[in-house]
């Protein structure tokens, strides 16, 4: 804690601060300075008195912490949100592909992407990594919302909805890496899909240019059985394993889901300094498995949480990716206390901080760290008494006691209202709705 | 559908409309009228013109459909809400049976009840299967708030936190029965606690009682690995074996949730025509393990949801429920569409109503049945686009989007407002939530 000053772009007042720093520290009764987009100060409201504030955001008592991060989505998918559900991957992926092929634009893109952060930010998501095609167009949308973004090229092994040859796709992700490395309030990462999408060559080749641009990799590994049964086809091994030989298990590298790992990949994972993003959500739905959180805590790995595309699950809500992390290791270890509130709501914060080399810097409340805060309102009956506030956020609270949004010191969302207007893209994304309707009821999609 | 009379108490209008009757007969753009607690009329808008009413509430093109019906609760323990976190059964309830001894009086339970009864009303449960002490101060709750409630006297072998002893217990259970026959709103259960509270005398007595009255019994069953251990050792057999030989399995009896059978056991649920109150999120909670849903579907016993008490849930949200049912049945089959959307809103609703002997009457959309009836509003990002209504409210809806609801033909939410006033309970319940975390500050509950 540091004075605070005497003026600042934001104070945030009587609230009930949970700092999430290594302490876990708890300030019963205080305040937020926010100015130029970072915490200048917090500390009590006794010390805050006589603080001047162009906005004064009256906290009346609730909980204000971190903006919760997502470290695994694809928010485009927003267009495709329940439209092939009660389907294994392998299904799911066939009847999205197809839905995709048919309506995927950059236009679309930003559509989906714009509905896909408005509802993250309405749920107290500040940043998120985000895996698309036209990131650019991805980009543009958490503008737009004013969230905080991190994206980059993806890799695929065929041409891809984007139409793009590998030759071009590698220049097309070189050129995107140089235009976008200074854009604010985006980080970049290189995205190949998986390694049932990308043979040995090609996984190598986005190795090295990770390597030659210092740019680190997000991609997905081990999500599901039908993914184990393809990498083992195509590469004789398991995706872990390839993605080491292939040099994509680095310092920096994300891997999402990670559920069909062995003992020897755990530690693998830990010795490369990989961090995972576990989408408990979609590996429920799509019936893909339970991660073994457990064994990747002991090993050390850090961990964060994502909710994964809103075609999966079908919603992109962080809240209740934190109470299934819970639900899924508790029923697979029979503990009850295997993974404690505290550790979760710190998967959603300070790991997904970690996980995208930005610890420190977001995911905790700190002077000079990101204004990436959020302010909930316990005044509901759900949340009625609070015996231990992280048990109240993970077992009892949810998007709808999200009142308050700041995401690099801007307000994206005011008592529960986004501050950016999303008319025009909605609609956009009900234009497809309605196309992809009529189609299946003349011959499915 | 019947025709529409030419006045109403109440029309809901420009709805979509789910009737979750026999054929799931949907209404595109309709209305619903109701008069007297009972539903008149529904039908296409078109057909409604002109229908004069004293309060018309417009749907604005968002989904109608019955109230939810939460099968198995103890309101009042939103006393206890995150409590006693992380602990299995068997140490969850340790502590919290030692927080009721201290701090359970019928004026407690009132206000807990009346918290909890709030809560589930504002997300949309219209009726719900309440087992507590003092039963009479839940109804008094439930009339305030205005949500139906079936409930009823709790037997449990050793005296208890009411102080009641055996036979003292029998005649409170039958003069209680007697009380309320005839009490608006309130339907009626016997409720054993459970095997491992009662020995074989005991249960032998219930039955008799409940043959007797003419009244069913609700219990809880084959929960955890720990009651089944403790059943062993009392009864030397298992739960519903035992439940078989005292005559407590009988058409009208609810099971609470029924997680550890055998086959033999579900083919005699089956037989005795036992319904089953599923509750997936305290079983995840507590690690009592995954119910056979896909098992006792098969068999056909009658399935429908609870969300148990807010002690070990955390909260009262059957929509959570309806998810974690599907997550559950797809990682425990591996098949994704073990339990479509469409029949697990369907367990929320019409299963509920046929699990307490309302099937016809209540969970369904019909001239003549109850006016229970909720208001869906589509409109927030996380519900866009809408591809399937059924796979929407499962898998993206959430308490946040109930937007009216009517009991009984009585408006308790309007607007997301509670129509009754609540402070005061809310105070009692903090004041308890005081006094229990001062004792633990001093020497642990």
């Amino acid at each position: 804690m540091t004075g605070f000053p005497n003026s600042a772009d934001t104070m945030i007042t009587n609230a009930r601060i949970l700092t999430m720093d290594d302490a876990f520290t708890e300030i019963p009764t205080g305040a937020v300075a926010i100015t130029a987009g970072r915490i200048a100060a917090l500390g009590p409201q006794a010390a805050a008195t006589g603080v001047t504030a162009a906005t004064v955001v009256d906290a009346r008592g609730g909980l204000v912490m971190p903006g919760l991060i997502n470290t695994h989505c694809h928010a485009a998918m927003t267009l495709f949100r329940g439209l092939a559900d009660d389907r294994p991957l392998d299904g799911f992926l066939k009847t999205v592909w197809a839905a995709e092929a048919a309506h995927v634009t950059p236009e679309t893109v930003n559509a989906g992407a714009v509905l896909g952060f408005a509802e993250m930010a309405l749920g107290g998501i500040t940043h998120v990594v985000d895996m698309y095609f036209h990131p650019g167009a991805t980009i543009a949308a958490a503008a737009k919302v004013g969230i905080g973004l991190t994206t980059g090229p993806v890799f695929i092994g065929f041409d891809g909805i984007d139409g793009l040859p590998w030759p071009e796709r590698l220049a097309f992700a070189e050129d995107f890496v140089t235009r976008h490395r200074d854009t604010q309030g985006v980080g970049l990462m290189l995205m190949p899909h998986s390694a049932y999408t990308l043979d040995a060559a090609k996984l190598r080749e986005v190795t090295e240019m990770a390597e030659r641009l210092a740019i680190p990799v997000h991609i997905h590994a081990a999500e599901a059985p039908s993914e184990m049964r393809l990498v083992a086809e195509q590469h004789g091994t398991t995706p872990a394993r390839i993605l080491n030989q292939t040099g994509i298990l680095a310092p920096g590298t994300l891997l999402a889901h990670a559920v069909h790992l062995d003992d020897e990949e755990i530690a693998l994972l830990a010795e490369c300094g990989v961090a995972v993003s576990h989408n408990p959500l979609s590996n429920a739905k799509l019936a893909s498995g339970t991660a073994r959180i457990k064994a990747l805590r002991a090993a050390g790995v850090t961990l964060s949480l994502g909710t994964d595309g809103a075609s999966s699950g079908n919603d992109l809500d962080l809240w209740k990716a934190m109470r299934q992390a819970a639900f899924l290791q508790i029923l697979a270890t029979g503990e009850p206390d295997v993974l404690p509130a505290r550790d979760i709501v710190a998967m959603a914060t300070r790991g997904g901080a970690a996980a995208i080399g930005q610890g420190g810097r977001k995911g905790i409340l700190a002077p000079g760290a990101d204004a990436d805060v959020i302010v909930i309102d316990l005044s509901a009956p759900h949340l009625t008494p609070c015996y231990d506030p992280y048990s109240t956020l993970v077992y009892a609270a949810g998007r709808e006691d999200v009142r308050h949004v700041f995401a690099g010191g801007r307000r994206i969302v005011a008592d529960r209202e986004l501050t950016a207007p999303i008319g025009e893209e909605t609609a956009r994304v009900q234009a497809v709705a309605r196309a992809l309707n009529a189609h299946e009821s003349h011959d499915g999609i």
